[in-house]
């Protein structure tokens, strides 16, 4: 598999850094993942925009890479080559604050930011959504900055691990005052006496693009949208509750905890918007082509 | 400068790791730094266990050099061949979950985690403890597991980078609810009341060993010792502020936000304690030879 790695191209098997990259030292950097749909990035400019928003609310230094061109051009270059220019693939960036002497200070003025950029396959869980996806919750023990896409994600870690462990596909995440936020690695959207809500964009959840997309189809489709956290104890009431990401479009919840959501089955608002989303993607393969 | 990585001893610009190591790409991982003193580790045995503690309670493999002999003989010689085996140095070890293909829950199970050790030389800030240190607070924004010590470094780093730019040595981090935690790298104690009084070793700090070690000496020298956490509203009627940690020893704040601590001058308790501290580590160097 081809990677990017500071201004060249290679194996990703030969794309090493240095331990003393910060990225290793503190999880000191910013990554994206892109949606590609044969070739082409799915709300490209969106995640551009959020790529752009971390590394300047880190104040890394904007490298050449950052430059929205030069990115689309190793996304691209990528993509062909790993043979992800047809059907669905991702796109994965991080940028670090490079490599320096250990010192928790940033580094000399000159220090290179650390640009990787590689590609994956992407294998929808149909079969999950169909059913429905169990979920587990987790306590939300993040940082504050969830808002910013870092590095620092060893919490996700554990709760998705822990999901895993539970058979589920992933956990909820809920602070100490019984908000419930988001998953691991996705946004919650939950239907609740006639409305979808979803936790307002704050520092407590990562402003998904998808999350984004949703609620501009809801809207369109004439549906009632309030972004405004659940809380734990709404969690029961719910017709329905459905994830939403960049890997993970719209996936049904049929079960928290043990318990049934709803009835049980896919509800018909998740449903929806899931079709409304792939139409959107496909609607770009039909432009692409 | 020698280092050690994943088995094997060499120039440190030549250590490399994977773009997939999960402490790259999630934060996914624990460090230690140890002090030496002309060759020996100051306190090793419960940095030791601390490492462990940090090892297990992430779950990661516990990697060949994690025996304590293996990881002696390898800070032994990496002293040494660094010239760091006279005088104070670090050791610093950092242990990953290894390098998978991405995705955030735990790898295949032969995923061997990544053992990264280096030693850097030791600078102690003498001058700036003799006038006392400068700090300025900043909201804590860490994770709710901040008593393992993580690689989860970023909101440290931007706290730390704060304190930088107000000509500052350290950033006293403080909760939403006014609790006043520990520095960015340092624990933070107060003398109020006439008592010395830290943080209790909860999930909300770093366990120190310098700390831990500071709490006995204390008990020793008669003075009267209480973990539990000051407030805000604490900070301004303080006699004593001090920092301590294991490149910090213990360090005097005189001056917090711009404003005076106690009489503005190094106040005895702290002095006295970093005395001791000092005859402690002296104490090792005359074992040592």
């Amino acid at each position: 598999m081809q990677a990017y790695l500071n201004g060249q191209y290679l194996d990703k098997s030969s794309a090493m850094i240095s331990v003393d990259d910060r990225g290793f030292v503190f999880g000191d950097g910013i990554y994206e993942v892109y949606r590609a749909v044969d070739g082409e990035l799915f709300e490209g400019a969106r995640h551009y925009q959020r790529l752009l928003e971390g590394v300047d609310a880190l104040r890394i230094e904007r490298p050449r890479e950052a430059g929205e061109g030069q990115l689309l051009a190793i996304a691209s270059r990528l993509l062909r080559e790993n043979g992800h220019d047809t059907g669905h693939a991702t796109v994965y960036v991080e940028i670090t604050r490079g490599a320096a002497p250990r010192a928790h200070v940033f580094p000399a003025a000159d220090t290179a930011p650390t640009v990787f950029v590689t590609t994956y396959p992407f294998k929808d869980a149909a079969a999950v959504r169909a059913e429905g996806a169990r979920a587990i919750t987790q306590p939300d023990v993040r940082w504050l900055r969830c808002n910013i896409k870092t590095v620092q994600l060893l919490p996700n870690v554990l709760a998705k691990q822990a999901a895993a462990e539970a058979g589920a596909f992933e956990a909820i995440l809920i602070r100490d005052d019984g908000t419930v936020t988001e998953g691991t690695h996705s946004n919650l959207f939950a239907v609740l006496d006639g409305e979808v809500r979803t936790h307002p964009a704050t520092n407590l959840i990562l402003p998904g693009i998808t999350r984004a997309v949703i609620l501009e189809i809801a809207a369109e489709l004439g549906l009632t949208v309030r972004e405004v956290a659940i809380t734990e104890g709404d969690l029961g009431g719910c017709d329905e509750l459905f994830l939403t990401g960049t890997t993970t479009d719209v996936m049904p919840v049929t079960s928290l905890d043990g318990r049934l959501v709803g009835t049980g089955q896919p509800g018909p608002i998740a449903t929806q918007l899931y079709e409304a989303l792939s139409s959107r993607m496909e609607s770009l393969r039909t432009v692409a082509r």
